[in-house]
């Protein structure tokens, strides 16, 4: 295979300081947008970057070039690499040419100095990413995403695809996006013809049984089509955005491949306005056969501390400019590098709030048997001095996949869950011991959702048929793990492309 | 960081074969579901497997303990690793103990024996990984998704994720799934407040211009709202799911890293029943800044052929049992493998299509300035024995993204576009240089799309405004690469959950 321009070091400017010795023989060409231009008498300075690397490129040019030069322009530049005299960067680029690639209209160009908002730049998301803090935020990102694919093959790990499109809902909460399809007439030729040797047709013979009433719309009578148009479109049932591929997951885990993670969108359509919620963010979700929910505290620690160990090696440049704004943020990544996070029982964190709430109340009372506030994990993570698992809550307030603790002294009251509550943050991951025995899992379902439900879940029931295992896992909200690294503090910053209540630019 | 169990030997049984040496006093403990069981006079043969290799574990037992085992029951079985005297396997586990984990009613299991129909099994999506074939599949597609983020990290291309929920039609084909949320009512105090500093509330300020008609939704009176929960819910304008995410990655290449690739799912609310369609499908995305076709083409070429010659060597065994079942796939993903795939003008195939169907004629006659029909493109491919990539199309046929060819012979006449065609599996990547000409791309626009879209479109004319480059990028569709790596002959079966159209089962 050829060496390619994008493997050679003259490709970025992040490859071509890290490469290359300065040196007066040694031509190098950069390319990239002007982001300043300063200009002195017999000599002016340009800041070149093309949001490889957190510092921009210094180029030294004659004030007659730089004249004819705009903030923002696309630029090629040949010169000399060489050791720069002035302070700030270690190698400057000594300008023998600088053409201009692409133009760019100073007085209209929307991302320049420092003045800009955050609010203000969010309203320009194709722009914003040419700032030095969103560029920092797109680079930790990308190399955050490496890593967990790289720290998850290196454990044996199946990266699956969980599907957007669903008729689970596996939280129960009703805050799901609903989609349709533009009403096609069902071909009947075309839809029962074999495409593949196998006939293409749908339901017929089909035994999964969540889809037994509607099993037949592939090749049901001209009615049936016409029923099934109205109400999905495209499908045979009405179906919506996947609020968590869990359910999904742990079928692959169970019986399939042992260890699976799943990485991409997931949706809400809750109307919050906070700067932790999206309507559209990342999840990575990972389950472990013969696994329990220690073995899955395990798992996240060991995942949080080395993503966030080896990010701090990888993208140090990036995080030492980010944390310059929020000198906080080191010790908050330095703790979670370290692992061994804290763990306390809900009972204990519930008594721990208790005794402070009669000394400094709290806004909401805490109470045995409720959901813990914000505030209230705030202060436990506080009280830990770090990162900590909050463990076995109260079984009523939990979904009914989670495992039912038996043993003294729940008794059944409480489920083998876990939060982990970050200082700052909030919950960063939530996991479980997933209910594993059949009869429990279906009086659970009957009970919190009803015997429909029960029915729809035949598909999740048979993993507890056929083979059940002990099985744990767990969701860590991606947005919120680039707060803790970065520092930042809205999940509208750490995405490119944010969606909110309101907001769906671009 | 301890040695959890996930990271020693133990753990999985492919670990356990690779990194376990036989010997008497070698006790292992091997976890995973019962694939098989053949019970003779005096000794019985289990298969063992927890999914993560392709051949199944021999394990030797009593027949007294067989008794009581049933196939697809989940199992712990300790004993010594041995060399196996019978064929089929090095290794064998010689069982001093098996528990039964979660045991398994035969009568009623889905997944046995060699009988069952891929059509059938795709009735069973949570189930039918526990095939040999469903199973290799999975980890091939795991594989490839690791391969591929490490490959394009290596490259200094940033991972970045694309909107799913958004309101541009990259391809303009109408085929979209819409969107729609619950109708919250609008909490004006809370969507006023501040959330970090900063106002949360959006359209006050913001510049976008696609969105100045519909920027208020966040803070307008009480009119603008429900008029805003009447028409899309949660957000200020109808949107839908993304169609592609170039558009989205163009905006960051083009100024902030130059080089990103997006890798997600992509949705088509297309009404086609062919083994090459889904309606949800992953497309991995890749945008060059500073690059020509010319340029795009190298590296496809360069991905394709590296992530090939990588997959046979990290997923040698699957695709090996995999090929045992189409033996000519092996030629193909050598060829892929090899790479420098040939190039042959749209001009040019149009010639050498005329030319045949003058002889034997295709069911469609091939005309310049038509879409090659898939008998077509497979007849260029078998002419060029392997992958190749046709380039150069009309521009009438293609959308308003692509540069216009403007150097003889072609006069405006076509686009600097590819698509690469593989024998057998068609259209593999779509790529082109993309027009980075202010007033050619707003024509082409207005021409194909109307003037309502170029007012929709300005933020993506702001990318040619402000420090233009000449920039190119390509799709590709992730399970049409599985199957020609696979050899199997549906994209249902290389995609956990597939969705088409009838089928979106759990």
């Amino acid at each position: 295979m050829s060496a390619r321009w994008w493997r050679t070091g003259a490709a970025t400017i992040r490859r071509l300081l890290q490469t290359t010795e300065p040196g007066h023989n040694n031509t190098v060409v950069a390319r990239g947008w002007l982001k300043s231009l300063r200009r002195q008498k017999r000599v002016a300075f340009a800041a070149l970057t093309d949001g490889t690397t957190a510092r921009p490129l210094q180029v030294v040019l004659s004030p007659e070039t730089a004249e004819h030069l705009n903030v923002g322009s696309a630029v090629e530049v040949s010169g000399t690499l060489a050791e720069s005299p002035g302070k700030g960067q270690a190698l400057e680029l000594q300008a023998a040419n600088v053409s201009v690639i692409g133009d760019c209209d100073t007085a209209s160009y929307p991302v320049q100095g420092r003045d800009a908002s955050a609010e203000f730049l969010r309203t320009i998301p194709h722009m914003r990413m040419r700032t030095s803090t969103l560029a920092a935020a797109l680079r930790v990102r990308s190399c955050l995403t490496q890593l967990t694919h790289r720290i998850f093959a290196e454990w044996d790990f199946a990266s699956v695809h969980t599907p957007i499109l669903t008729s689970n809902d596996c939280e129960g909460g009703g805050d799901v996006f609903s989609v349709t399809a533009p009403h096609h007439h069902h071909r009947h030729s075309e839809s029962s013809q074999p495409s593949d040797g196998t006939s293409d047709s749908t339901g017929t013979g089909g035994r999964l049984r969540s889809n037994r009433n509607s099993g037949n719309s592939g090749n049901g009578s001209e009615a049936d089509d016409a029923a099934a148009v109205t109400t999905a479109g495209l499908f045979s049932r009405p179906f919506h955005l996947t609020v968590s591929g869990q359910l999904h997951a742990e079928a692959i885990a169970c019986g399939a491949y042992p260890r699976v993670y799943t990485f991409g969108p997931t949706f809400r359509a809750e109307n919050s306005h906070t700067p932790r919620h999206l309507a559209e963010f990342y999840m990575l979700e990972a389950e472990m056969a013969f696994a329990s929910l220690d073995d899955c505290l395990d798992l996240q620690d060991d995942f949080i501390s080395a993503a966030a160990a080896q990010l701090m090696h990888a993208a140090g440049d990036d995080l030492d400019m980010l944390w310059s704004k929020e000198p906080a943020t080191r010790e908050r990544v330095q703790a979670l590098a370290k692992g061994s996070y804290e763990r306390i029982t809900y009972t204990e964190a519930v008594k721990a709030l208790e005794e402070h709430h009669a000394k400094t109340a709290f806004t909401l009372a805490p109470c045995w048997g409720r959901d813990l506030a914000y505030e209230h994990e705030q202060f436990i993570a506080n009280m830990c001095e770090g990162p900590v698992f909050i463990t076995n809550y109260p079984k009523a307030i939990k979904p009914f996949y989670m495992l039912q603790d038996d043993s003294p002294p729940s008794q059944g009251a409480t489920v083998a869950a876990a939060d982990l509550i970050v200082p700052g943050i909030g919950e960063l991951t939530g996991g479980s011991a997933r209910e594993h025995r059949l009869d429990h899992l279906h009086a659970n379902i009957t009970e919190q959702l009803g015997a429909a439900a029960a029915a729809d879940l035949e598909w999740y029931l048979d993993l507890r048929r056929f083979g059940s295992v002990p099985h744990a896992g767990f969701g860590l909200g991606f947005e919120r793990l680039l707060l803790a690294v970065t520092g930042l503090k809205n999940v509208r910053d750490v995405i490119p492309f944010p969606r909110h209540p309101g907001v769906c630019y671009l």
